[in-house]
């Protein structure tokens, strides 16, 4: 059983907005920027899963809480978890930390899309397995 | 019983990614954009708010679905009612479609915040009447 | 001699940061979704462009002078005039107004692009001569 | 005479456009987070020189020349270097490389502004002396 995967994230002006905190939206591009980073971690770039295997991923649905704010300059940790694993999708549950405080959490089911056809399809055998891993560790 | 606010917005090149369609955090932008222009409907400017009343709105938790791609170009009706009306906090049901099609959809409670403090506050009595004239609505 | 293509663009808070003014950035957002609109204007869709005469638009370069702020709830407005024309590409100069007060000046050449190869290609005839018209009327 | 202050980024998903590359105003969050990590490398926190000596930083020109394309999931490397230096301004020359290939350049001026009144105001002698020194560099 192992921790999580974690990956740090600096908040840049980019990131805020007028209210002087991160903009709600940008923390979807620090829990996706983490899926990525857990992908690469396992040995999969997604540029090349495009170009052999002919598959990218899609955010299906997504629920977010929002707990506290992330101001500018702070240091984040976003967590990825694989809690449930089909043949076509997996959800991911994620958090986003500075310190010790969780200031939002996400659940989002990921499905895997042929690139021609832009419609759902089978998670290729060896990234399923490389998920089954993960998952499994829980 | 009226039809829900709805507002239209162009999909440009900063709202896709190199998967072709529109960025899945960007439709967080889009209904936020229609959440402010309902709220400029209703006669209520989200800076003299801030400025005159002392109040900013946050989103507090957001479930979407996502269910067919906005392309590059397409021209997007995003919609905005108001389902529940609480005495700090108000939740919103939201679509986004593309002529008939509907492509994403998404509930949100929206936390009235005293600007200074941060922290939940009741929203204004004049802000609290309209929102109710607009949920008796349905 | 006609006054420039003007596109009205309000400013949100997904545009603004912790400044509490527009994020430098977007202003090129701006531009940018003026001269589509000012494209779609003449009317060229630039989805139709890409399908039918394989071509894109990419920026090669650009002069930006940030003069003074745009804020959350601004109403701009964004000009596009086309100051020079070349066989593959072509000059804009573009200004960003809120009231009577310019905010932000670009200038900045676009490139026509061969989408297989990404290699400039010279403008289709049919959008040259649209440029030409717009470019002869200063 | 040091080599410039040179910052890892990765391209993601958020970063492209359906023109698969990365989305040109992209790049000035690129430039920018690595203006900040320089700075925070001299030992300057842009939040508490805004809580302590009452300034920020403002974009006030910039000129861009976009050479090739980034892609997604490219790992570029960000330079930034002092070129000039008054009493409340300095001048980054900046260049993006994804390994040995050059693709984007920039030269911008950056103001010191005073956060109560949003005028530009002297850059601190403490911060002053430490670009001094980066300037001297060269």
């Amino acid at each position: 059983m192992k921790t999580p995967f974690i990956f740090p994230i600096r908040v840049y002006y980019e990131d805020t907005d007028a209210g002087g905190v991160v903009y709600h939206a940008n923390y979807l591009n620090f829990f996706e920027r983490t899926r990525t980073e857990m992908l690469r971690d396992l040995g999969f770039e997604q540029n090349e899963l495009r170009a052999q295997a002919g598959i990218i991923f899609a955010v299906k649905n997504m629920q977010i809480d929002y707990l506290r704010p992330a101001k500018f300059n702070d240091l984040l940790h976003v967590s990825a978890e694989i809690l449930q694993l089909k043949r076509a999708s997996f959800t991911f549950e994620q958090t986003i930390k500075c310190g010790d405080i969780t200031l939002c959490t996400c659940s989002c089911r990921i499905v895997c899309i042929n690139v021609e056809a832009f419609q759902p399809t089978a998670i290729p055998d060896f990234l399923f397995d490389a998920f089954l891993t993960k998952y499994n560790e829980h």
